[in-house]
């Protein structure tokens, strides 16, 4: 008797942008499968088993979680932000293809969330109000040469660009790399938006400019947001000004 | 005295997917503005005003919830899906610009909401895990030659596409130019999704491919996701194979 598999999307941090579908199924399945502060942020319910793991083994968990549910249980492998962009869903089905053939006849259910990137451009206005690219600069898995043709190819095409990623221990260089590949071809006082964990109680959000950016401070907890052409600063009264992406373009 | 003005994301059709955070918004408000679709979707409220509008005129229904606002009412602004995703935020900044200049002291929220993408995306497995962009196909305000710039930008750069606003009454011609244009620069083959209505009681849902996609079933109402060249089925047990975008490139 086989289970069920859900991939649930915890939004970014705040309670508060976990959908009502989530919650439901948090709170029915036996047993909870992710990274630990993603589980820390489900709450604690009596008869329901924990399985926390590293964050790296993306794979290992996938593994893990259908197991369990080829076993009979009910899983949901927790995901921060939406699990179908930049996490879990795609390990998922990566291991289900390279696995068990009794794991594709399995019960699975997407469940969507908040992404970072939404969550950042609601604290500043709108700067993805207009066509937009989101682009992962973690490189474990893909080879830089790609990361730069998308870059570049997001900044033939005019697109706000989002970056997910976009730094770690491992590769400190990796956004500085791509600053100056996008310095070479947008201009200079390009709006940027650098958002640290977002929805978090250490939530911090600054406006700057492609070239002005402070990249040291970004991390594998930050999104950047970087605008097109069209992308503008609409100063306002409580200090920080809006940013947004009109619709239109003249 | 100013009341407040808030941006309320209604996700894709299915309240299951509305976020806590938007419905203590709605709840408390005294003014919803919006398209009457969308007003329909939130619980009816003794004492609370509903403003419905046509579709069209987005700018006109900012315009209208920004003097609720600066007359001193809490005011939400009700967008399906994430109103900073192709929808109502970037057009309230606009008016704000164009605007009263008291507008600017207004106090703005933007609440967001799951976008008819990763509602689509969750749906069908993971088309979204890897790198891809969101066009709008609409082009009421950005010439059409934009929106082949960037199609072509999306082709080169290798991203999935996420086609917004694929078709309507007025622009019958715009999906058939746009998957010629892509049909140069891709694989026939390469998995296509076409979701209509996602979340509603008429959902929709086809998985075919970039020359064999029926485009006369598309409408404003239908979301389309274009693979990259790493797009892959997973055929399952219960009949519609899984579509995913996997993390490595080989």
């Amino acid at each position: 008797m086989s289970g069920r598999l859900f991939v649930v999307g915890l939004g970014p941090g705040d309670a508060d942008w976990l959908t009502p579908e989530a919650a439901r199924v948090l709170a029915k399945v036996t047993d909870i499968v992710g990274y630990g502060p993603y589980i820390d942020r489900v709450p604690l319910r009596a008869g329901q088993a924990r399985h926390a793991s590293d964050n790296r083994s993306e794979i290992e968990r996938a593994r893990h979680a259908l197991g369990l549910a080829a076993s009979g249980g009910d899983v949901a492998v927790v995901s921060g932000g939406d699990p179908g962009i930049f996490a879990m869903a795609a390990a998922l089905f990566e291991a289900i293809e390279e696995g068990d053939k009794t794991w594709r006849d399995l019960s699975i259910e997407i469940v969507p969330g908040i992404s970072a990137m939404q969550a950042a451009a609601a604290r500043v206005g709108a700067p993805l109000g207009h066509d937009f690219c989101a682009i992962s600069l973690s490189d474990n898995l893909k080879p830089w040469s790609l990361i730069e043709r998308r870059l570049r190819a997001a900044a033939d095409g005019d697109f706000v660009i989002a970056l997910y990623n976009p730094a770690s221990k491992a590769r400190p260089d990796g956004i500085r790399d791509a600053f100056a590949l996008l310095m070479q071809h947008l201009k200079h006082e390009t709006p940027v938006i650098v958002a640290r964990a977002v929805g978090r109680s250490d939530e911090l959000i600054e406006i700057t400019t492609l070239a002005e950016a402070d990249l040291s401070r970004i991390d594998m907890s930050t999104l950047v947001i970087i605008g097109s052409s069209a992308t503008r600063l609409l100063p306002c009264a409580s200090g920080r000004p809006w940013v947004y992406t009109p619709r239109s373009v003249s």
